[in-house]
């Protein structure tokens, strides 16, 4: 254990508490106080601590996708359970139907459940835009939907890439939880960019 | 007062908590214990609170960009303020210099400041995605870029649709703070319909 903290650079009090909530498998017992990490624990460690220092994962959020990449969950559900890791819990019920309307235009021909979690989640920024008088009479948020196409494609391409069930999986599950950060990350640095073309 | 809280439906304590943190200016006095609330003020409650609710802000972050949009802010200097509301604060100096430079090679050909708190923010994404080995072999990470540069030129186009400097810092605000959140549900979307298209 001691050897593996220093490995992995986590302290002892984190690990114990991975093996606790069952976020990481107990090591290889050797005796009765010596267990055994190996490349694949510390891999399990690393993934751990990406979805929950730089994803934001809680513990229990970051369990039910760890569960997911383990068990033999389909992509489609992997995704499923990606997606509601990171997203708040909305009541299609708390939404105001003329907003739903809106979000439902934008995805008009694509394949999206009611409940999808994106779905709820841009009818209450389509809301939120609404309330504060923002409108959208030159396709604004059109091309925000084209632009998730583009995101959506490039990661389904790279999962598909994978070699097997699992590593597909992770893909799906590290993908969900950091693209967003990436994707905002890189529209701040455009943003700067096409600011700096237009008002300079 | 009472009134205010009855037309907004933002009960009285609330009110009086932005009132105290100049997030809202104060009514007009009428008398000694009477001040009307107008037209402006029900739209600065409607922005606070979308801003904090839907946008996540903190009061202190609402009020540096109500502060951009009410001062003579240009629209870069906007554009920092409400960047800098809605990122995590990373120093340089944390991140390896092969991240950031995997960053600067998606953001070539960009004018882009080293500080700015999106490059950071992708590199340390990067830096994630390295430490649980996932690769970027086919282009993956820039073909986020292309999107966020669709998206950034979608929001400046329309910020400049906008009549004056003060609707325009105010889309500024509103798209950086709430964009994220339309980006990342859209996004959800589209990875289900993609997956649906491609699994089913």
């Amino acid at each position: 254990m001691a050897e593996f903290s220093a490995t992995s650079g986590i302290p002892v009090a984190t690990i114990k508490y991975y093996l606790r909530e069952k976020l990481l498998p107990a090591g290889e017992s050797e005796t009765a106080n010596q267990a055994s990490y190996g490349a694949a624990h510390l891999d399990r460690l690393r993934l751990i601590r990406a979805l929950i220092d730089v994803g934001g994962l809680s513990v229990a959020s970051a369990h039910s996708v760890l569960e997911a990449i383990d068990s033999n969950a389909s992509l489609p559900e992997a995704f499923r359970v990606a997606q509601r890791s990171v997203s708040a819990a909305i009541e299609p019920g708390d939404l105001e139907p003329a907003d739903l309307a809106s979000v439902d235009a934008l995805l008009e021909g694509w394949h999206v459940s009611p409940e999808n979690p994106g779905r709820l989640a841009a009818a209450r920024v389509l809301s939120a835009f609404r309330g504060v008088g923002q409108t959208d009479e030159r396709g604004w948020y059109a091309r925000y939907a084209e632009a998730a196409l583009l995101i959506a494609t490039a990661d389904l391409d790279e999962i598909q890439s994978r070699p097997d069930r699992a590593a597909k999986a992770e893909t799906v599950v590290v993908g969900t939880v950091l693209g967003d950060a990436l994707i905002s990350g890189l529209r701040r640095a455009a943003q700067e960019h096409v600011t700096s073309q237009r008002y300079s």
